[in-house]
């Protein structure tokens, strides 16, 4: 039975966005409530505030913090994490309109895992075809249709779309989850709120 | 019997810092770990990179998240909070001096608690000087002796050297909170960890 469902938004480059799309499911699935998997791209986002690159590469006290702090949460969660010194943010194009072709949640979520666990727990370069041809022959996928889908001005479209959509409903950052009722939940450590504030508010609806 | 001390460095005009200040006294005592009061101004620091206005007003999506989450988390939390709206952030320069001319952990937390909750769940001006007096005399404190030492160049000089020091500790937001092994975290939201963090390395060590 679903209490309701929670909406994530993730980049591919985002550190913390992999520590919840570690940790969404088994947590969603305790509480009964179902997840939608929502990739976008934080770059254009980002440019808006006026920043060409990451705010943890531009504010460097922050990015030198964010980068402790991801290995102690990591630690404490039993999630394995590499710093990523040099190749911070990694590019996520590829793997965002990748994910836009997958036809189920579970799917789209199967890979999203893997390619932040390339990235952030092996090390691999994720805008390279080759690393996310691998993953997607791991996971029993047509890689080859999926390239080309990826690259069709409707999955371009989509990306574009998702990123303005995210914008529209003040994301500022990744991960971000939004409620049924339209809450917005920004990071990490408040996926737990978020995932109460859904269950909450469809019990006593 | 201490577990250890944990070092609670803060803004006077930080909303987060206000959840951090009711919440650190009980939580510590039932850690056994004692806790300092260090306030700091987060302006100069935030000048440094470029801003000069909190990151809140500067950029607007984040600014309206933050009223949010603070609304969200006072809520969870039972401490009472009112919006900011127009009047943030507020100045803190003078609730700062006077914080380090009280001579005692004990005084100094009770004043910083005072201001904190005049200013968040009362919505009054900290930088006025008569809602100033009134804390520190409901408080028992001489106010004109304590008002005539805060314009000293003694105490003009901490208040920077605090802010100095916090910059060179690496914190570039509030609150902070550092543990006797240098390690630093930030936001209301990692409290618990840094307690933590301090009563697991003391004991182990």
């Amino acid at each position: 039975m679903n209490a309701g469902s929670l909406e994530f938004w993730y980049d591919f480059a985002s550190t913390y966005s992999y520590l919840a799309a570690e940790r969404i499911q088994p947590l969603a699935q305790s509480k009964g409530v179902a997840v939608s998997w929502h990739p976008f791209l934080l770059g254009p986002i980002f440019q808006k505030q006026g920043w060409d690159n990451s705010p943890f590469n531009i504010y460097k006290a922050k990015g030198e913090y964010m980068r402790r702090d991801m290995e102690r949460s990591a630690e404490n969660y039993g999630i394995p994490f590499l710093r990523c010194e040099d190749t911070f943010p990694a590019n996520g194009l590829l793997a965002a309109r990748i994910t836009l072709c997958l036809l189920t949640e579970e799917q789209q979520a199967a890979f999203t895992q893997a390619v932040y666990r390339a990235q952030f727990a092996q090390g691999e370069d994720i805008s390279d075809r080759a690393i996310i041809q691998a993953i997607l022959e791991r996971l029993g996928h047509d890689a080859e249709k999926l390239f080309t889908q990826a690259k069709s001005a409707n999955i371009k479209q989509r990306l574009f779309d998702n990123t303005a959509q995210a914008q529209a409903k003040g994301i500022f950052g990744a991960p971000s989850f939004i409620t049924p009722d339209g809450e917005l939940f920004w990071g990490d450590d408040r996926l737990e709120q978020a995932l109460d504030w859904v269950q909450k508010t469809t019990l006593t609806a």
